[in-house]
């Protein structure tokens, strides 16, 4: 079924059958063991933005596809959880339903690079109840995470101007899985790379690369080190200033005679740094050498850079990209929205304290204005007629288990995501804004969650 | 050479060898090509910590020695940075070189489970530069990030105040594999469990869960979804109080006669719940019945609820133990503190604005107080005499490649922990302090570091 998909093996986990809360499990074997043969319907979505966001980015559908098409029970693993003490009184018949477990259910999903709000379902599957219910953790962790990183690069992207972004955070990434889905994410959100090696070559996204300075320490003076490394790179004469002191690193870059294609600088002011390197290279008459600035860099001080004019070609964002340390968690659920049982479809919704849901399995069609800004979002139940001018947002992805949606490249997501963040209205992409989200409930919608609210059960 | 391991493998990325920054390959080029030979040694230390720490707990070493003995360069990776731009007046002899390529190297470290300090190497890597160099990415990654989770964890677990803690975050980690570094490091750190199979079966933590509030809702009423759920689960009896009104689900776990062993709270007043549920359970004679909290926990919320003595038996923390929520990165660095080249020592440091270091191969000797308390680290250039009264926190680990370390079960790592964090003066253990690091120079390090600041080159 992944004859369509565009890049390498990006499931990493090998016992993907145990990726996954202890509690998934002990559902699955309470649901066999009861005859639950129920269809449910959930729904991932997100509750409320990180702090001073006001949309999201989907991204992580491409590795959700590969996980539910790989995912399957091996024997090593029913032996670890027949030993498990609680799953002492489960049937053995359970076990023999788990060797033969494949995930055969629907899904229909926001396309990646797509902008949404908070209470719109980013995907949504439906499945017999054990299946739909299993995959939620790991599902949960790749869409948080991802949409998490490529959300803030278009934060990052916008406020470089124009001006290009490599993201460079693989050493302060969550491990090294999070490094490669972060670098995906963010050459998906306007990144125009990454330093991670591996996640060009899963992906197809540009890698860059200059040097350390331990390259720079390790021999006697940093002249010998510019000049020996550009021997063997002589098309990317990359040279990195600041290992001793920045303004004397560019006075020996370009006493050198190396004629560096690229300065970077990694430390102290990187503004007025940037200005005195620019003019100590014009006055050397090395004027295509450009400048790149890396180190504890984010979207606030790159806005603070290019509005003030330096003269910076490029930027190096690493730790404050892939943890989104701002706010490095994303707060996406997966909620049971509907039961279908003999036929009838149940609408559900939870009512605990401040967590109330929106029952139904639901489309998103999106009324776009007359020079193409987002405008307002409806969201409805999945049957309803599409309401005049708008479009629908999700696409069915997974029919029965098999891929019917042309993943598209990451480049082509990376457009559309450029796309989507202009259509935005300009308040809601202010760095420090919390615009409501331009979303309502059809009559419908409204009239059933009311209801539910009323009366849940 | 790792038939000590004691987990299974959990080294999850398949491409090793790409799995760092590109410029560790470019310099490991620009060596070769340039013929560089030199023994090269790299320290791995934190310059300032998160906020509001006073100490780190070290985490990640067995999996940096599983990386270090499984690192090999694959024909397709080759292939893949033979046709990269960068890599084009690289020599041929390089890339064979690559395909040989092992690391061979020694490693001393800090054992995990150890309490230690800014500036103090939790790892030092000596061997030919360029394997040295190459490794560098990833090795932080990991012990970025699991030092990172060890150290909330350790907060949260002092919190709890002698309450169990269970690691509950799968769904908000970075990715799948992030998910099962955070359940280890969580549970050195002092959890009890996790709720991520994959890292009981890896790892031998014990695993709990109970179920999702999608349980009760695919149900016509608590009371059938309690029934059915205590039927297939007679010894783990755990209800989720909450799905639609926390009271009213507490008199139903009660009416509904399944005699539950805990009941879980997810939302709402936990303090005020849990002392309303508590005397409901009571009042039925459900003394037994403990009471489990989750839903947005952190250290600052668990010392709240401890101190104020609310009944809660044990703790579900996740997305803000698994992503370090008020501070996620972990600013580890890996740096060229000396080179060996015709058999002459030369020390290194990097002077850049706010980012010098220190220079040579170190030791760090600990000298305990009466009690038993940490007093004073000395850092020392490593060959120098033990200082009187202390005792060596490096140790050897790997030898020109082979594991020579008997690497300690995870729960006697946990042990470890519990003691270390003990013997941290008060002040030190402080939530909200910044206690300045009990850290020295020796004399010999003093002078040579002042030396070497004042004329690095």
């Amino acid at each position: 079924m992944l004859s369509n998909l565009n890049s390498m093996r990006t499931v990493f986990v090998p016992d993907l059958a145990l990726a996954t809360d202890l509690y998934e499990l002990t559902m699955a074997a309470a649901y066999y063991d009861n005859k639950e043969t129920a269809e449910a319907t959930f729904e991932l979505f997100v509750r409320s933005y990180p702090k001073n966001r006001s949309y999201l980015l989907a991204a992580g559908l491409e590795q959700a596809v590969e996980y539910l098409s790989q995912l399957r029970f091996k024997e090593e693993h029913i032996a670890f959880l027949k030993k498990h003490p609680t799953f002492k009184n489960v049937s053995k018949e359970f076990f023999n339903y788990l060797k033969n477990f494949r995930f055969n259910g629907d899904m229909w999903a926001i396309p990646e690079g797509t902008v949404f709000f908070t209470d719109e379902p980013i995907l949504r599957v439906t499945a017999p109840i054990i299946e739909a219910q299993i995959v939620e953790t790991y599902l949960l962790s790749l869409i948080n995470f991802e949409t998490l990183i490529a959300t803030k690069a278009t934060r990052v992207a916008q406020s470089a101007r124009g001006k290009g972004v490599v993201e460079f955070g693989s050493r302060r990434a969550h491990g090294p899985e999070a490094a490669v889905l972060a670098a995906r994410a963010s050459y998906i959100g306007g990144c125009i790379g990454t330093s991670n090696v591996l996640a060009g070559y899963l992906f197809d996204i540009p890698t860059y690369g200059t040097m350390a300075h331990s390259f720079i320490m390790d021999y006697d003076s940093e002249e010998e080190a510019f000049e020996r490394f550009c021997k063997v790179f002589p098309t990317s004469r990359a040279l990195l200033l600041d290992t001793y002191d920045t303004i004397e690193g560019a006075k020996k870059a370009v006493s050198s005679g190396v004629n560096p294609t690229l300065v970077r600088l990694d430390s102290g002011d990187r503004y007025d740094l940037s200005k005195k390197v620019r003019k100590i290279l014009d006055e050397a008459g090395l004027k295509d050498t450009k400048i790149f600035v890396s180190g504890d860099l984010n979207e606030y001080v790159l806005d603070d850079l290019t509005s003030r004019g330096a003269p910076i070609d490029s930027f190096g964002v690493g730790t404050e990209l892939v943890t989104s340390r701002d706010d490095p968690a994303l707060s996406g659920i997966y909620k049971l929205v509907a039961v279908r049982r003999s036929g009838t479809i149940i609408h559900r919704v939870k009512t605990s304290e401040g967590k109330r849901t929106i029952p139904g399995a639901k489309q998103i069609y999106r009324k776009y204005g007359q020079r193409g800004e987002i405008q307002e979002d409806v969201l409805t139940l999945e049957n309803e007629d599409r309401p005049p001018g708008t479009v629908p947002l999700m696409l069915k992805v997974l029919d029965k288990g098999r891929l019917i949606y042309k993943l598209p490249t990451i480049s082509l997501i990376q457009d559309r995501a450029k796309n989507e963040v202009a259509a935005l209205p300009l308040s809601f992409r202010s760095l420090t804004g919390s615009e409501k989200p331009p979303v309502k409930l059809s009559k419908e919608l409204d009239n059933l969650t009311n209801s539910l609210w009323d009366d849940p059960v």
